[in-house]
């Protein structure tokens, strides 16, 4: 999907010397042992027949531009247009499923240079830090972590070796020498990945300079923004109370009255909107939506704003928030999308020291037929409402999630998420959901990475995991593959372009 | 299973002009890319000596005659024999499966011509409602609803191309020619798809009268009833209060008091034996069951009588009568089934137009271990009493089903049910229930259906998903393949036999 | 992995007569078929090339030694070192893999020859009870008991067909014989297992006389005993207060205060260290955890001490003994594993009758993430402290064990326990947990079993799932072979004796 780069130094590990490179269409032979570096048949089924269906379905798919409707890359990348600093900075520091996996292994997080809070001394050096992440590449196996990885080191930066100990500091110049090179910077990235639209993920108090630096920029990529509207509606956000004093001052609404909270989110909806947005997000611990009179949620909003609401009332607040955010799409056309279940900043000393987002945030048994039920009574059956839903909790997909989107209009079902977002994952939604749902009532992928260098990598390994499913409802007959060939144009291309109206 | 029929007319597609016929036992190759309609190996493993191996199975139960113990097929159709009126009669408009996926996405249950309440016009036009359908075949891609419809369509209606919105028109009048022939008569059909024996589905406020009609009509087709007795034990159902009163009174008994009550059904279940039923059917939001003393069940039925009960007590109630229904069993010796898990009804909408049952039921999180235990320490440990439990919590499988059928000598697990009667539903089943209760504490397939026409297609599904399960035991040496063959039989015919009765 | 014995008689079965032996490296042709027993490509995957790549993964570690960290054999067998009694008393009495299977299907525990608490007479005629068990040996087909039972069959006693009600005697006789030989002696059989270290589990009002007798007999097998504080720590134990005095007695403290009760686990841990433990091992109903302050927990103490403690504090009082069990195993060192979700005597018949352990545990639905966050705020972040958690709840391995382990320094997750200590439930372990947590937040395997013969068939179990799994990993091109080879070492050998410190 991406050119390949012509790497200038080639790393050399102890297990390489043997190693003979795969060949396209071959099966792996006693020759190749110990090199997948990006075999071209990865991810395909093993069964020879089901692995050539695979393969013709891929090849029609493999080149189609990416569509990116839901991320969390830093739209400032494509503004400023700088080079990336260095490898520990590009591939280690901000990415959550590297940082986890070795923090559990016993590497501090100082170790790997991520900023304390109290400004203590952390690791200063990228190199070290890229030694350290090289000393345990191996905790990576049989982890997506590791596919991605691999396919942005081979694709963008010409390994031909695994990542090691012995070979770190070679594969940290390699690295470093490409980012040096223009072509290296977000924006040529951007292009040679073949990103069609991209969007990222802001607070209503974002101010959006970024994505206004893009528009004005000349540049024609399509980076667009995404309404993410909990530091704002959830009570339990950090700082919420001067959030929302934040969110009245800048929509120039009088957020004490629940009418002028509802405005402002009006406003901002409509900003975000000309900013290119399609689509707003909501993080949420639960699925709960609540239908409340317009008197009950006065009071419960008095409450929130005042700092008085108990749990219970964040919970019932965050809830029928959710329903007048349907409502607002109803009326702006914007598609909703909700991220329940995680139990976040799950570790407080990790929290005290660092800060949200760590890598600390667990997933809960997540209810969908009966929370979201008081939003679907009102809503459920209207014309022109999306809204995407996404869980953490794999029980719900054959138990709620697909009977809910193969009964309800305006019901799509997102990707699997976060955790899931792998082989296994991907192959289990496909297995749960279809026979429920179809592929019609599911969106194709998201990437919803902060890890810029995944995205060619996350849709490569989506798309090919799509075409070996579709592959074996083929072999097995359940699928003819004319029709499979569609389908895998659809979950590729078709599905997110119309979901997210992009 | 079934015969052919000679077509007479062949429907045409843009896919199909290329298509040669599948050969039996071959794999698929280049020349048959788009035609999958009926091949012989269906299902099986893609591997090919798994294949083999299934085939072989395969080959020893598919002829093997049907038992249907568990269904909603209308009795009316085997008593009066007249011919189905329509295509869109026959397979759109009764079958959920159908009608949901295509309110899903957007198609109105007025313009598939269902029936309102209030009796607003709703599409009369069967060939209006058959292109709407046809139009939107593609949604079933992937669905176990696709398998069955193609099973029905080939078989019995010769077709030899995929349905679309091309061939719509000369497909329906393939179908309605086959429709007015004697041999597509209700009674004809029962006894091409072999069945012998498939029972129907009761209130106890039902006469039976199409029961009795079969009887006295010399055609010697076993169609029984089961005794689902919702209606008159669910406080919560609609019409109860009149629904008892009617209970009553058809019974001959009192049911001011709970002894009344009680009598009643042992009346209407004495009845429903003689017309043939081995077994009752319990459709409960949950699997609770309790074990109150009889005056705290006294005064909990005149609660209940009086329209006093709370959601709680309707809950209890309904808890209680599992147990009481137990108790019955024990007696009169009918097998009893339970259904939990379905939030009934979850679109008011669709509710208040079109009534119960029109595919807006959603199963939830089911709990069974300490939900049966009333029940089983009453009754767990009796000879002579068969329990089948079914669910559509598959979670519930591994961690309570499989290890309570593993010990309790009445338990036996019903296959996998609704959602799951599908290839991936059936595997998953498989693999998780046979290590912890293995084949013996499972009964077989039940088609569950509405769809008349289906039936073949289902039974035929289940013995090649559980073929090819047995085939891959035997290719990986965790089975003897002659202890397959004793197994796929046992699970096609002997185990439904012997657990329903029949 | 156990030598060969070479069997002096044949017992032949009905379906033998046409079987000729498996070769090593074919796959199964129509001239084997009925003959499974120990298929040197037993459990591998079914595609040729995977099957390959298994079998050369397996090469390397089919030979090397037990490790059993985790078990339920008797101390006493390798103390006393006499002869095991019969076929019956070492294969059906103490396995409740077989006898809840056999009950399950109407064969009463009586019949089995279990011993009622009553005295009642029960069948002492051990050939009586394996004649039963071998009329019902179908009902194991697809069983991991089946898969052990055919191991030791075969490795052991010489079986060359499947056991049946007809050769039933002569296989009776063939063990029975074998057993009387000095080289069927529990030490023997422990070397021939090529065990290196095996843990039991005692309590702590235990005396471990036989671990004392081991010590002292010159003997070098390692026997090592685990630290299973239940008895004194769950108030809902059976004669807990009971337990308690003699907790304070064994321990020479003062357990009519908290301080001293604590004092008791403290010495009794050290004791357990000086006998070789390694670990200590909890078996609660939920995975509960608290941080109590010291008051609160001493007025708990009272209650609990003077059974006064209801349900809920019985509850509180188990989740705050985790707690301080892990801040003495940060003390003294010991590895603490947790066995949660049980809910233990389940048939109130059977307990009654026969007492505890009798085949009646029922898994229920387990929380972790809410539920070990109190110990984890206190000591997840802890160096040198090891947490291994086991689950009868698969829906937690994706949903939060992998989420918890992949995170948390202290965390490892157990391998697939009780009922999915099994062909598929390994699968599933593995396909659920590697991408999120890896393979380096696992331990390796358990046994976990009562039934000595079955350890050489379980850990041979495990080593080939786990080489099926890592070989499809490698050809789908997900991880390297020599990687693959490095990690099926790690799974069978070093992981286990990193984690438990042996």
């Amino acid at each position: 999907m991406v050119g390949t780069a012509k790497p200038r130094h080639f790393c050399k590990d102890v297990m390489s010397a043997s190693l003979t490179p795969a060949q396209p269409g071959t099966r792996s032979s006693s020759a190749e042992r110990g090199h997948s570096l990006l075999h071209p048949d990865r991810l395909f089924p093993v069964d020879p027949e089901a692995r050539h269906i695979a393969r013709r379905l891929f090849e029609s798919v493999s080149a189609l531009p990416i569509l990116s409707p839901h991320g969390h890359t830093d739209p400032r990348w494509y503004a400023e247009n700088e080079p990336f600093p260095d490898p520990a900075t590009l591939f280690v520091k901000p990415d959550h499923y590297v940082t986890r996996m070795l923090y559990s292994q016993g590497v501090t997080l100082e170790e790997l240079g991520i900023a304390r809070k109290d400004g203590k001394p952390v690791e200063a050096d990228p190199r070290k830090v890229w030694r350290r992440f090289a000393e345990h590449y191996h905790l990576f196996r049989g982890t997506p972590t590791r596919a991605w990885l691999e396919h942005a080191f081979t694709m963008l930066f010409g390994f031909d070796e695994r990542l090691s100990a012995r070979n770190a500091d070679a594969c940290f110049d390699q690295i470093s020498t490409h980012l040096a090179m223009p072509s290296f910077r977000p924006r040529a990235l951007f292009e040679r990945f073949r990103i069609e639209a991209l969007a990222t993920t802001e607070s209503p108090l974002d101010d959006l300079r970024w994505h206004k630096m893009i528009r004005v920029s000349g540049w024609n990529g399509r980076v667009i923004t995404a309404y993410r509207p909990d530091a704002v509606v959830d009570p339990q956000f950090d700082g919420f109370a001067e959030n929302l004093r934040r969110f009245g001052e800048i929509a120039d609404e009088d957020v004490g009255s629940f009418e002028g909270y509802l405005n402002a989110h009006r406003k901002r909806r409509a900003f975000f909107a000309e900013m290119g947005a399609t689509s707003t997000d909501h993080g949420h611990p639960s699925a709960q939506t609540a239908d409340l009179s317009r008197n009950e949620t006065r009071a419960l909003y008095a409450k929130v704003r005042h700092g008085e609401a108990s749990p219970e009332d964040a919970e019932i607040f965050r809830a029928q928030m959710l329903t007048e955010m349907a409502a607002m799409s109803l009326e702006d056309g914007l598609v909703m999308q909700l991220h329940p279940g995680s139990l976040r900043n799950h570790n407080p000393l990790l929290h005290a020291s660092f800060g949200r987002d760590i890598g600390a945030d667990i997933p809960t048994a997540t209810e969908y037929a009966r929370a979201l039920k008081p939003l679907l009574d009102r809503f459920g059956n209207a014309r022109g409402f999306t809204f995407i839903l996404f869980t953490l909790d794999e029980t719900a997909y054959g138990r709620e999630l697909a009977p809910l989107a193969g009964h309800y209009p305006c019901l799509r079902l997102g990707p699997p998420w976060w955790f899931f977002d792998s082989y296994e994952g991907m192959r289990r939604f496909r297995e749960i959901v279809t026979e429920t749902a179809g592929f019609y009532n599911t969106v194709g992928f998201n990437d919803d990475t902060r890890a810029f260098c995944s995205i060619p990598a996350r849709h490569d390994v989506a798309r090919r995991v799509d075409c070996g499913y579709l592959a074996e409802l083929v072999a097995t007959h359940r699928l003819d593959e004319d029709e499979a060939q569609e389908v895998a144009l659809d979950l590729a291309y078709r599905l997110p372009k119309a979901a997210y109206k992009l």
